[in-house]
Protein backbone atom coordinates (compact mmCIF):
# COMPACT_ATOMS: atom_id res chain seq x y z
CA UNK A 1 0.00 0.00 0.00
CA UNK A 2 1.56 3.81 -0.72
CA UNK A 3 2.69 5.67 1.67
CA UNK A 4 0.05 8.66 2.11
CA UNK A 5 2.21 11.55 1.43
CA UNK A 6 1.38 15.02 2.93
CA UNK A 7 2.11 17.21 -0.41
CA UNK A 8 2.60 20.26 1.61
CA UNK A 9 4.63 18.81 4.07
CA UNK A 10 6.90 17.47 0.90
CA UNK A 11 7.10 20.89 -0.62
CA UNK A 12 8.23 22.25 2.77
CA UNK A 13 11.12 20.25 2.76
CA UNK A 14 12.09 20.50 -0.61
CA UNK A 15 12.11 24.02 0.16
CA UNK A 16 14.14 23.93 3.06
CA UNK A 17 16.45 22.07 0.96
CA UNK A 18 16.93 24.84 -1.33
CA UNK A 19 16.97 27.56 1.50
CA UNK A 20 19.93 25.74 3.00
CA UNK A 21 21.71 25.50 -0.23
CA UNK A 22 21.41 28.80 -1.45
CA UNK A 23 22.51 30.46 1.90
CA UNK A 24 25.49 28.01 1.90
CA UNK A 25 26.86 27.41 -1.75
CA UNK A 26 24.40 30.39 -3.65
CA UNK A 27 22.05 30.67 -5.84
CA UNK A 28 23.70 28.88 -8.84
CA UNK A 29 24.13 26.05 -6.99
CA UNK A 30 20.57 25.33 -6.09
CA UNK A 31 19.94 23.12 -9.03
CA UNK A 32 17.17 21.01 -9.35
CA UNK A 33 20.05 17.66 -8.97
CA UNK A 34 21.31 19.57 -6.04
CA UNK A 35 18.18 20.08 -4.13
CA UNK A 36 17.06 16.48 -4.45
CA UNK A 37 20.27 15.53 -2.97
CA UNK A 38 19.93 17.79 -0.47
CA UNK A 39 16.49 17.21 0.41
CA UNK A 40 17.53 13.23 0.05
CA UNK A 41 14.12 12.62 -2.80
CA UNK A 42 14.52 12.08 -6.41
CA UNK A 43 14.94 14.03 -9.10
CA UNK A 44 11.28 13.04 -9.84
CA UNK A 45 9.98 13.97 -6.59
CA UNK A 46 11.51 17.38 -6.58
CA UNK A 47 10.38 17.67 -10.50
CA UNK A 48 6.62 16.78 -9.34
CA UNK A 49 6.47 19.38 -7.20
CA UNK A 50 8.47 22.58 -9.46
CA UNK A 51 8.28 22.69 -13.20
CA UNK A 52 11.56 24.37 -13.09
CA UNK A 53 14.09 26.03 -11.18
CA UNK A 54 12.40 29.60 -10.94
CA UNK A 55 9.35 28.08 -9.98
CA UNK A 56 11.83 26.25 -7.05
CA UNK A 57 13.05 29.38 -5.88
CA UNK A 58 10.34 31.28 -6.10
CA UNK A 59 8.04 28.94 -3.41
CA UNK A 60 11.18 28.85 -1.40
CA UNK A 61 11.82 32.31 -1.42
CA UNK A 62 8.10 33.01 -0.25
CA UNK A 63 8.20 30.02 2.30
CA UNK A 64 11.16 32.43 3.63
CA UNK A 65 8.55 34.72 3.87
CA UNK A 66 6.61 32.51 5.60
CA UNK A 67 9.05 31.55 8.39
CA UNK A 68 10.19 35.65 8.83
CA UNK A 69 6.09 36.07 9.47
CA UNK A 70 6.60 33.26 12.04
CA UNK A 71 9.30 34.82 13.35
CA UNK A 72 7.70 38.17 13.74
CA UNK A 73 4.96 37.04 15.32
CA UNK A 74 6.59 35.40 17.94
CA UNK A 75 9.23 38.32 18.59
CA UNK A 76 6.19 40.51 19.13
CA UNK A 77 4.50 38.03 21.57
CA UNK A 78 7.34 37.97 23.14
CA UNK A 79 8.94 41.00 23.44
CA UNK A 80 4.57 43.21 23.46
CA UNK A 81 6.00 46.60 22.06
CA UNK A 82 3.98 49.47 23.23
CA UNK A 83 4.62 52.20 20.47
CA UNK A 84 4.39 51.94 16.69
CA UNK A 85 7.76 52.92 16.89
CA UNK A 86 9.02 50.13 18.89
CA UNK A 87 7.38 47.78 16.89
CA UNK A 88 8.36 49.20 13.84
CA UNK A 89 12.77 49.05 15.34
CA UNK A 90 11.49 44.89 16.17
CA UNK A 91 9.96 44.55 12.41
CA UNK A 92 13.10 46.25 10.60
CA UNK A 93 15.73 44.57 12.98
CA UNK A 94 14.60 41.13 11.80
CA UNK A 95 15.62 42.02 8.50
CA UNK A 96 19.06 42.76 9.34
CA UNK A 97 21.51 40.20 9.64
CA UNK A 98 22.11 39.80 13.17
CA UNK A 99 21.24 36.08 13.85
CA UNK A 100 21.81 32.77 11.60
CA UNK A 101 18.42 32.88 10.13
CA UNK A 102 18.16 36.50 9.43
CA UNK A 103 21.45 36.00 8.00
CA UNK A 104 20.33 33.00 5.71
CA UNK A 105 17.78 35.23 4.58
CA UNK A 106 19.64 37.94 3.50
CA UNK A 107 22.23 35.13 1.76
CA UNK A 108 18.84 34.02 -0.18
CA UNK A 109 17.77 37.39 -0.83
CA UNK A 110 21.31 38.57 -2.42
CA UNK A 111 21.24 35.26 -5.26
CA UNK A 112 17.71 36.89 -5.84
CA UNK A 113 18.95 40.38 -6.32
CA UNK A 114 21.59 38.84 -8.43
CA UNK A 115 19.97 36.80 -10.24
CA UNK A 116 17.03 39.29 -10.81
CA UNK A 117 19.43 41.54 -13.22
CA UNK A 118 19.87 38.76 -15.57
CA UNK A 119 16.63 36.78 -15.30
CA UNK A 120 13.26 38.48 -16.34
CA UNK A 121 11.24 35.61 -13.42
CA UNK A 122 13.71 36.77 -10.87
CA UNK A 123 13.12 40.10 -11.37
CA UNK A 124 9.28 40.47 -11.06
CA UNK A 125 10.07 38.60 -8.21
CA UNK A 126 12.48 40.85 -6.67
CA UNK A 127 10.35 43.61 -8.16
CA UNK A 128 6.98 42.48 -6.49
CA UNK A 129 8.54 41.43 -3.31
CA UNK A 130 10.02 45.38 -2.88
CA UNK A 131 7.00 46.44 -3.57
CA UNK A 132 4.97 44.09 -0.98
CA UNK A 133 7.73 45.17 1.86
CA UNK A 134 7.51 49.09 1.03
CA UNK A 135 3.38 48.39 0.66
CA UNK A 136 3.30 46.60 4.14
CA UNK A 137 5.40 49.57 5.67
CA UNK A 138 3.28 52.22 3.92
CA UNK A 139 -0.19 50.43 5.27
CA UNK A 140 1.74 50.30 9.14
CA UNK A 141 2.54 54.26 8.86
CA UNK A 142 -0.63 55.13 7.64
CA UNK A 143 -1.99 53.84 11.06
CA UNK A 144 0.63 54.83 13.13
CA UNK A 145 0.63 58.32 11.80
CA UNK A 146 -2.66 59.20 9.75
CA UNK A 147 -1.34 62.84 8.81
CA UNK A 148 1.51 62.35 7.36
CA UNK A 149 2.40 61.66 3.25
CA UNK A 150 3.00 57.36 4.36
CA UNK A 151 4.59 56.52 0.72
CA UNK A 152 7.76 58.68 1.06
CA UNK A 153 8.93 58.00 4.23
CA UNK A 154 8.08 54.11 3.67
CA UNK A 155 10.64 53.96 0.76
CA UNK A 156 13.02 56.35 3.06
CA UNK A 157 12.69 52.70 5.96
CA UNK A 158 13.00 50.36 3.18
CA UNK A 159 16.00 51.66 1.43
CA UNK A 160 17.61 51.93 5.03
CA UNK A 161 17.17 48.42 5.95
CA UNK A 162 18.31 47.54 2.58
CA UNK A 163 21.05 49.20 1.95
CA UNK A 164 22.28 47.88 5.96
CA UNK A 165 21.95 43.92 4.96
CA UNK A 166 25.46 43.68 3.66
CA UNK A 167 28.01 46.06 5.29
CA UNK A 168 26.19 44.21 8.33
CA UNK A 169 26.58 40.60 6.69
CA UNK A 170 30.10 41.24 5.54
CA UNK A 171 31.07 42.14 9.27
CA UNK A 172 32.16 46.25 8.11
CA UNK A 173 29.27 47.48 10.28
CA UNK A 174 28.85 46.01 13.62
CA UNK A 175 25.34 45.74 14.96
CA UNK A 176 25.42 48.64 17.21
CA UNK A 177 26.70 50.60 14.24
CA UNK A 178 23.24 49.33 12.01
CA UNK A 179 21.28 49.74 15.18
CA UNK A 180 22.44 53.49 15.56
CA UNK A 181 21.27 53.73 11.52
CA UNK A 182 18.10 52.33 12.56
CA UNK A 183 17.34 55.27 15.26
CA UNK A 184 18.44 57.85 13.36
CA UNK A 185 16.24 56.87 10.65
CA UNK A 186 12.87 56.25 13.34
CA UNK A 187 14.28 59.60 14.84
CA UNK A 188 12.96 61.02 11.57
CA UNK A 189 9.72 59.15 11.10
CA UNK A 190 8.45 58.98 14.77
CA UNK B 1 59.09 40.66 -35.29
CA UNK B 2 56.37 40.62 -32.76
CA UNK B 3 53.64 43.05 -32.27
CA UNK B 4 54.35 45.36 -28.71
CA UNK B 5 51.27 44.76 -26.46
CA UNK B 6 50.31 47.22 -24.06
CA UNK B 7 49.98 45.64 -21.15
CA UNK B 8 47.68 47.73 -18.82
CA UNK B 9 45.27 48.05 -22.46
CA UNK B 10 45.17 44.70 -22.44
CA UNK B 11 44.17 44.00 -19.10
CA UNK B 12 41.76 46.74 -19.46
CA UNK B 13 40.54 45.12 -22.64
CA UNK B 14 39.80 42.15 -20.75
CA UNK B 15 38.16 44.19 -17.71
CA UNK B 16 36.10 45.53 -20.01
CA UNK B 17 35.09 42.04 -21.44
CA UNK B 18 34.34 40.81 -17.75
CA UNK B 19 31.94 43.95 -16.99
CA UNK B 20 29.87 43.23 -20.10
CA UNK B 21 29.53 39.64 -19.32
CA UNK B 22 28.87 40.41 -15.64
CA UNK B 23 26.09 42.65 -16.71
CA UNK B 24 24.13 41.26 -19.34
CA UNK B 25 24.86 37.52 -18.14
CA UNK B 26 25.63 37.52 -14.48
CA UNK B 27 28.80 36.93 -12.10
CA UNK B 28 28.03 32.86 -12.63
CA UNK B 29 28.80 33.60 -16.41
CA UNK B 30 31.85 35.45 -16.16
CA UNK B 31 34.30 32.12 -16.57
CA UNK B 32 37.76 32.55 -18.35
CA UNK B 33 37.08 31.01 -21.07
CA UNK B 34 33.81 32.96 -21.33
CA UNK B 35 35.70 36.39 -21.48
CA UNK B 36 38.28 34.98 -23.37
CA UNK B 37 35.82 34.47 -26.28
CA UNK B 38 33.81 38.17 -25.45
CA UNK B 39 36.74 39.66 -25.24
CA UNK B 40 38.48 37.53 -28.71
CA UNK B 41 41.19 36.28 -26.67
CA UNK B 42 43.01 33.26 -26.11
CA UNK B 43 42.53 31.30 -22.73
CA UNK B 44 45.80 31.61 -22.56
CA UNK B 45 45.95 35.44 -23.48
CA UNK B 46 43.37 35.53 -20.30
CA UNK B 47 45.61 33.32 -17.68
CA UNK B 48 48.41 35.21 -18.58
CA UNK B 49 46.76 38.82 -16.95
CA UNK B 50 44.44 36.65 -14.06
CA UNK B 51 45.38 33.74 -12.74
CA UNK B 52 41.96 32.92 -11.14
CA UNK B 53 38.36 33.67 -11.96
CA UNK B 54 38.56 35.84 -8.81
CA UNK B 55 41.62 37.71 -9.53
CA UNK B 56 39.98 38.88 -13.17
CA UNK B 57 36.46 40.12 -11.23
CA UNK B 58 38.76 42.04 -8.47
CA UNK B 59 40.30 43.85 -11.36
CA UNK B 60 37.12 44.74 -13.00
CA UNK B 61 35.64 45.87 -10.09
CA UNK B 62 38.48 48.06 -9.61
CA UNK B 63 38.68 48.95 -13.16
CA UNK B 64 34.80 49.88 -12.97
CA UNK B 65 36.21 51.93 -9.65
CA UNK B 66 38.06 53.75 -11.61
CA UNK B 67 35.19 54.68 -15.17
CA UNK B 68 33.01 55.73 -11.68
CA UNK B 69 35.83 58.47 -10.49
CA UNK B 70 36.65 59.52 -14.17
CA UNK B 71 32.38 59.94 -14.44
CA UNK B 72 32.55 61.95 -11.17
CA UNK B 73 35.38 64.00 -12.15
CA UNK B 74 33.81 64.80 -15.65
CA UNK B 75 30.10 65.33 -14.11
CA UNK B 76 31.72 67.84 -11.28
CA UNK B 77 33.66 69.54 -14.15
CA UNK B 78 30.68 69.85 -15.89
CA UNK B 79 27.91 71.14 -13.35
CA UNK B 80 30.20 72.76 -10.66
CA UNK B 81 28.15 72.15 -7.56
CA UNK B 82 28.97 74.97 -5.45
CA UNK B 83 27.84 73.60 -1.85
CA UNK B 84 28.77 70.40 0.23
CA UNK B 85 24.95 69.40 -0.20
CA UNK B 86 25.20 69.88 -4.04
CA UNK B 87 28.48 68.13 -4.22
CA UNK B 88 27.18 65.33 -2.55
CA UNK B 89 23.70 64.85 -4.47
CA UNK B 90 25.58 64.89 -7.74
CA UNK B 91 28.21 62.19 -6.38
CA UNK B 92 25.18 59.88 -4.86
CA UNK B 93 23.41 60.25 -8.02
CA UNK B 94 26.14 58.46 -10.11
CA UNK B 95 25.43 55.40 -7.48
CA UNK B 96 21.99 54.59 -8.47
CA UNK B 97 20.75 53.19 -11.33
CA UNK B 98 19.39 55.82 -12.92
CA UNK B 99 21.52 55.65 -16.93
CA UNK B 100 23.31 52.07 -18.29
CA UNK B 101 26.44 52.78 -16.89
CA UNK B 102 25.23 53.04 -13.24
CA UNK B 103 23.11 50.03 -13.76
CA UNK B 104 25.96 47.77 -15.18
CA UNK B 105 27.66 49.31 -12.44
CA UNK B 106 24.83 47.86 -10.09
CA UNK B 107 24.68 44.63 -11.83
CA UNK B 108 27.94 43.63 -11.39
CA UNK B 109 27.75 44.86 -7.86
CA UNK B 110 24.88 42.55 -6.82
CA UNK B 111 26.90 39.72 -8.15
CA UNK B 112 29.82 40.59 -6.14
CA UNK B 113 27.48 40.77 -2.85
CA UNK B 114 25.61 36.94 -4.00
CA UNK B 115 29.36 35.99 -4.28
CA UNK B 116 30.45 37.47 -0.92
CA UNK B 117 27.79 35.48 0.65
CA UNK B 118 29.21 32.43 -0.15
CA UNK B 119 33.15 33.14 -1.16
CA UNK B 120 35.47 34.40 1.38
CA UNK B 121 37.72 36.33 -1.14
CA UNK B 122 34.78 37.82 -2.52
CA UNK B 123 33.43 38.88 0.93
CA UNK B 124 36.55 40.07 1.57
CA UNK B 125 36.70 42.55 -1.69
CA UNK B 126 33.62 43.37 -1.04
CA UNK B 127 34.03 44.70 2.92
CA UNK B 128 36.44 46.44 1.70
CA UNK B 129 34.45 48.20 -1.08
CA UNK B 130 32.12 49.33 1.84
CA UNK B 131 34.61 50.51 4.27
CA UNK B 132 35.95 52.68 1.27
CA UNK B 133 33.09 54.22 0.76
CA UNK B 134 31.82 54.61 3.89
CA UNK B 135 35.37 55.91 4.81
CA UNK B 136 35.24 58.34 1.44
CA UNK B 137 32.46 59.41 2.82
CA UNK B 138 33.29 60.14 6.37
CA UNK B 139 36.32 62.40 4.98
CA UNK B 140 33.89 64.21 2.68
CA UNK B 141 31.86 65.05 5.80
CA UNK B 142 34.47 66.22 8.47
CA UNK B 143 36.06 68.38 5.59
CA UNK B 144 32.04 70.31 4.82
CA UNK B 145 30.84 70.20 8.70
CA UNK B 146 34.49 69.83 10.81
CA UNK B 147 32.33 70.20 14.35
CA UNK B 148 29.38 66.62 13.43
CA UNK B 149 30.24 63.38 14.36
CA UNK B 150 30.93 62.37 10.69
CA UNK B 151 30.76 58.09 11.22
CA UNK B 152 27.52 57.57 11.95
CA UNK B 153 25.54 60.08 9.17
CA UNK B 154 28.14 58.76 6.19
CA UNK B 155 26.94 54.85 7.40
CA UNK B 156 23.18 55.88 6.76
CA UNK B 157 23.93 58.29 3.93
CA UNK B 158 25.60 55.35 2.55
CA UNK B 159 23.12 52.50 3.53
CA UNK B 160 20.75 54.47 2.18
CA UNK B 161 22.43 54.59 -1.42
CA UNK B 162 23.14 50.76 -1.78
CA UNK B 163 19.41 50.23 -0.52
CA UNK B 164 17.66 52.24 -3.20
CA UNK B 165 19.95 50.87 -6.03
CA UNK B 166 17.63 47.56 -5.96
CA UNK B 167 13.93 48.76 -6.20
CA UNK B 168 15.41 51.55 -8.85
CA UNK B 169 16.82 48.96 -10.22
CA UNK B 170 14.36 46.24 -10.69
CA UNK B 171 11.29 49.28 -11.82
CA UNK B 172 9.87 49.57 -8.41
CA UNK B 173 11.20 53.41 -7.12
CA UNK B 174 11.03 55.74 -10.24
CA UNK B 175 13.90 57.88 -10.47
CA UNK B 176 11.97 60.40 -9.16
CA UNK B 177 10.52 58.75 -5.97
CA UNK B 178 14.53 57.92 -5.38
CA UNK B 179 15.95 61.39 -5.79
CA UNK B 180 13.17 62.07 -2.98
CA UNK B 181 14.42 59.73 -0.50
CA UNK B 182 18.09 61.15 -1.03
CA UNK B 183 17.16 64.49 -1.08
CA UNK B 184 15.69 63.43 2.46
CA UNK B 185 18.62 61.94 3.43
CA UNK B 186 20.75 65.06 2.38
CA UNK B 187 18.23 67.70 4.40
CA UNK B 188 18.90 65.34 7.73
CA UNK B 189 22.65 65.79 7.20
CA UNK B 190 23.03 69.56 5.68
Amino acid sequence: MPKRVDHEERRREIATAVLRLVTTRGVEAASLRAVASEAGVSMGAVQHYFTTKDEMLHFALAYGNTLLAERATRLMAEQKPTTPRETFRLLCTLLLPLDEDSRAGARLWAGLISRGCVDEPTRKLAALAYANLTGFVVRQFSDALPDADAAQPARHLVSVIEGLRWPVLFGVYSEQQAMDVLDAQLDLIF
